[in-house]
Order: structure tokens, then C-alpha cells, then sequence
């Protein structure tokens, strides 16, 4: 992966400084020094998540927003003292080539638009982080990392659990088999769908119901555990509001097979509440999270009651923090597009079980 | 269902005396007016949960025994009182016919033993309790069903849980949607089997592994929850020890859809520990047990937090005076043979699922 000669020069310049700012917690980047993200997508999830969580990293600062609402550009504008030449719509998003201020576009359209402005943002030679699901076909999810490469870019999903003390330490639990052997992995995400008419709802733009918005959280944290990618996947859907969900799953039941024997049950819904959990059955105790998947607030327990040290954080900010971090230390990323590719498969690959009864061999 | 004289005449002095023995908690029934029952297979089931169950109760009393292993019958014997007359073993059996202080057959012996044990019973003039699962095909099961058909006895299958009132008011509050509309069930049930050599791990006595033992109780829990019988299963298994469980899976997971909507997703085990609960999710919340198939210390929760007013109670005894009060009033048992055959019907589509990698239809 290749930087580009102003990353590098910049981070050498503060290698040489020997300022101790990508580690979390300590120190703080100046300002000029910060990587400029530009957000791609200006939904709920970017107002209410990712710029708040922008203004509490360490190496990033909000350099830019592409909308299609003009509306919603002159409100960041005011809120986030965002100058002109740094706003853009779709009709110009490519013109952010030459934003030098901009490193690093977050792309968190809906997830059938992901490819269209990944691939742009990697022609305009930016960084790119995308939101999770990946994209909506594993055909899209390879254009994306094509583009990246070739833009000698990195590009990096939304997979902010992996920026979680908490999740990362009961990872480290599983796999350094602290409580044994892990032998089966329980995990749900879910949660009743709100307005009908969301973008969530309609298949051409989401790909698919909660399997690839929340279901991606529980398959995530199954690979995460065991270390391992499935090598099957068999999959039941239910429905139950055909109106509502006339074009998507409403629950979605699966199982994923892993080589080392674990299997992780997996439900996930956009009717049952009550899901947001994963347990961990290891040979001599039992572990997990229950919320396991909320912004914040989650709750890690072990069946030997030794109590979670690990602190609570703001997950977008370190998932920023650290994508910069990476850039600027020609490092790559945990959550490469490769694995966004490699979950939307095995999710496709969910619905295609789900659809024809059979287990789905991935392998 | 016909009565024999004997016991219609039993039922209705009962009645006339107006005697409220029959409902738990009301009253003691004399000595020689409760019925007897004959325990077949000594083991430790029968030894350490069945016999002192036995004493508990209040319209049964221990009539008789049948044993293979002469030292079981003295200690047997010894322990409670039982007359040689009353002594059998397994060439001796059907001479139970001619004991009239047997009433009631209730078979403990291996899963694969059942029939054999159940038609000699039956062919007495026994009524006959079974333990679970029924028997290891459909077809041993439907000739056990013929068989207490043809002699005009009650045919019961050993569901303890369906006499423990904490595993009723969850029934209730599903089935009377007290927190609205059951969405999902997660049911599991497994534990780390222990000695090798024994017979639940060898598929010629125990036709299958922890399914039939124990993942029946998480089968059992989604049908008495949802007050449906599933109309089509898949299942997933896994194996990491090929030496202990190499006759039976050691680790299974299995969905079973039904009519309505549900889904109930469920694992059961011989190597996970940690599986004993069952979890639902309705619309307005979230209730279950956990642990939910012990013998005794069971819990039972509901995210609303009202608190479970119901009685722990000794489930096998429940379970044998519920029997005991079907025969007397001539009522059908609420866990006829008819159920057993359902449910293992239900398994072996699973394992057959599991075999071919495929939903199997149940209807």
C-alpha cells in the first residue's frame, strides 16, 4: 500500500518529532496535522454518530460533506464552520481531487450507492472508509477494492466493534481459549424497524433486510471469535408483515460453520426485539455481551465473575482514529474491503440458503 | 380411552366420597387407593430422581420393579420394602400381567429399549409412563401406540417439565401473548457427557446423541410455547472428538419454523457447556428461563420484571400424580404417546437435515 508523498512526508515529520499521537489516549495532533475526512452521505447515522464522534478524535478533523440536500449542506456548513469549496453534491463529488484539505472520504450512503461513491472517492485519490454492509453483490464489493488499489488507496469498512476494547477483549478471550476451548457462539442482533418508508426497507437500495444492516454485526463477531472465516452457511427466514417487509427478510435465522468445529447461531431481525447479545460457550466457562452491539452502553460478563476492565469509548472515533493512523503509518487496516467482500459473500450466500433450503457451502 | 373396572370403580368411590385428592397440595390419598407403578431400568435416572420423586407423591406409590442386575433388585428391595413377588426381570416381565398391585409401567430403560418394554407392559393390562424420547424411529413408536391402543391403556411420555408450573406460566404468557406476539424462541440445552462408556453415547441403544436426550427439551419448550407443532426443521452438526462421540453428534443446532411465524432456534450438546435456557421474544418484550432444565433451581425471568410467583415442585412427581389422576378420572394425559411419536419424528428430520444439508418439510 503506497502513501502518498504529503502523508508520508507529514508522518516521518512527526515520527521525527517523536510526538506520541496515534496512540489512543495520549497526547493531542495539532490541527494542520489532523487527517481532513470528507462525509459522504449526511443520514441520521453521520448527524448523530460520526461527526459527533469526529470532533473527539485525535488525528481527524471534518474537512468536508458531500449531500444531495441542499438543505442539509447549509446546516453542517453553520453547525461545523465547513467552507464552501469543501461542500459538494453528487453532481461534484469528483471535483474533490483537488481538495487537498480532504485525505479521507467516509462513504455512509445507502449501502447499493457504496460502490458508486467508493469508487469516485477512489479516483479522486482519497483514502476511503465505507460503511458496513460492504456493498450489496460481492461483484460491487470487488469493483471497490479494484478502484483502491489502483488508486494505490486504502480502503477500509465500518466495523466499529473492531474498535472496542471490549469486543477485542473477549476476541482475545476466545482465541487465547482463556476459558477453554470455544465450542459454540450465540449471537443476535435485531431490533423492530421504524418508519416504513426508510431506505432500510427497499431491497434496491439496501441489498437486503437486517441480515446486512444488524445480522453483519453478529457474523462479525462469530469470524472475530473464532479467528476463522465459515466454511458454511445455512440460513431460515420468517415473515410475518408482508406489507412492511415486502421486499426484504423480516428475521433471519443462521448458522455459520467455522473449520475448527465451532458453529455460531446466529438471529437476527427487523421485528423481534430483544436481540443484541452474543455468548461464547468455551470448555470451561462462558462469556459475552449483552447489549453487545449499542454505540455505547454495552455490557460484557464472564460466568467466573472476573469483571471487564476495559473502558468504554467512542467506537467511530477509534475506528477513525485508527484508519488514520494506518494512512499515516503506511500500516494496513484491520477491516480491509477484503473482509467487507468476505462478509457480504457469506451473507448472499445466507439469503441464497435461506432460499433454496440447503446449506451453502462457502469454501 | 377405556378404563378397566377396577380402576372405574376406584374413581368413582373416589368421586362419591368426594375425596379432593387429585389436585397437588389438597389432601393425602389412603395407602392402598393410590396406584402402583413399576419401575423398569434402575438406573440412575430412576435411582436418584424417579424413586424419591416416587415417595412425594400423592395418588402413586413403587408397586414393583424390573431389573436386570440381581444386586439392584436386593438393594431395591432392602430400601423400599418391595415383596420378591413384586420383583422381576426381563424374562420375567410379562408376568407382571397377573400383579395387581401394578398399575402403571413407567419404562426407564435405554431410548432403543423402550418399545420392547412398553408392549410387554401394555400386553400386561398396563397402563405405561415412558420416559423420553419415545422410542429411536417412528415406526417403534407407532406400534408402542398400537399397542396401549389395543389393550385400552393410557400411554404417557415422560415430559417432565409439562408439570412444573414455572415452564406453565411461560407456556401462558406466550401462548396468552401476555407481552404481546411470540416473534422468536432461542432454546438450548447441553452439558459435557461424562463417562464414554456409556449407553447414551452408543447410537444402538440411545438412537442418537444429545439431540435425543436433551435437545428434545428445547423441541419440547418451542412447541409448548408457541402451542404448535413445527412444519419444518434444519439442522447443523459438529464434531471435534471423533473418538468419544463416534456413534452420536456431539453437537447440534436446529431451527424449527412454525405455522405462525415462529422461529424457534435452538442447539443442544454433548461437549458446550453452559446450554440450559430458553429465551422469548415477543413484541412487547423478552421472558425465559435460564437455568431452565433441571431438576429443581430453575429460573425464570421477564423483562419487565415481574416476578414468578409459581412453586419449584418436584417435576417427576407432578408428573407421575398427573398420570396417576388421568387413569383414575379418565382424562387423556396431556403428554400422550401421539406427542412422543411428534417429536421424535421432529429429530430424526433433523438429523436427517443434518445428514443431507437441507430444510426438511414436517408436513
Amino acid at each position: 500500500m503506497s502513501l502518498d508523498r504529503r502523508e508520508f512526508l507529514r508522518a516521518s515529520a512527526l515520527a521525527v518529532a517523536g510526538v506520541p499521537l496515534l496512540k489512543s489516549g495520549l497526547g493531542t495532533v495539532p490541527q494542520e496535522k489532523k487527517l481532513g475526512f470528507a462525509l459522504v452521505g449526511l443520514g441520521s447515522l453521520s448527524t448523530n454518530q460520526i461527526a459527533p464522534a469526529l470532533m473527539k478524535t485525535k488525528n481527524c478533523r471534518l474537512a468536508g460533506i458531500v449531500t444531495g440536500t441542499p438543505a442539509k449542506a447549509a446546516a453542517w456548513k453553520a453547525k461545523y464552520n465547513i467552507p464552501d469549496t469543501s461542500i459538494y453534491n453528487y453532481d461534484t463529488i469528483e471535483s474533490i481531487a483537488r481538495n487537498a484539505d480532504v485525505d479521507v472520504v467516509y462513504v455512509v450512503t445507502p449501502n447499493a450507492l457504496h460502490a458508486r461513491d467508493v469508487i469516485k472517492a477512489a479516483k479522486a485519490g482519497k483514502h476511503v472508509l465505507c460503511e458496513k454492509p460492504m456493498e450489496v453483490s460481492t461483484a460491487q464489493c470487488e469493483a471497490m477494492i479494484a478502484a483502491c488499489r489502483k488508486a494505490g488507496k486504502q480502503l477500509a469498512i465500518g466495523y466499529r466493534c473492531q474498535f472496542d476494547p471490549t469486543h477485542l477483549e473477549c476476541f482475545r478471550l476466545a482465541r487465547e481459549k482463556v476459558l477453554g476451548d470455544v465450542r459454540l457462539i450465540d449471537a443476535a442482533f435485531g431490533f423492530p424497524a421504524g418508519d416504513p418508508g426508510q431506505w432500510r426497507l427497499n431491497a434496491a437500495l439496501s441489498g437486503g433486510g437486517p441480515m446486512m444492516d444488524v445480522g453483519i454485526y453478529a457474523l462479525q463477531s462469530a469470524c472475530l471469535l473464532t479467528g476463522e472465516s465459515p466454511v458454511s452457511v445455512s440460513a431460515t427466514t420468517t415473515k410475518t408483515d408482508p406489507v412492511k417487509f415486502r421486499s426484504v427478510e423480516e428475521t433471519m435465522t443462521f448458522d455459520l460453520k467455522f473449520p475448527g468445529g465451532v458453529i455460531a447461531h446466529c438471529s437476527t431481525s427487523y421485528k423481534v426485539p430483544g436481540l443484541n447479545r452474543f455468548t461464547v460457550h468455551a470448555d470451561r466457562g462462558t462469556f459475552g455481551m449483552e447489549p453487545a452491539y449499542n454505540y455505547g452502553g454495552n455490557r460484557a460478563w464472564r460466568s467466573d465473575n472476573v469483571p471487564f476492565t476495559t473502558p468504554p469509548v467512542d467506537q467511530f472515533a477509534m475506528e477513525m482514529d485508527d484508519f488514520a493512523n494506518c494512512i499515516i503509518n503506511g500500516k494496513p487496516t484491520r477491516v480491509p474491503g477484503e473482509q467487507g467482500l468476505r462478509d457480504v459473500k457469506i451473507m448472499m450466500a445466507a439469503y441464497e440458503s435461506a432460499r433454496v433450503g440447503r446449506v451453502i457451502s462457502l469454501v
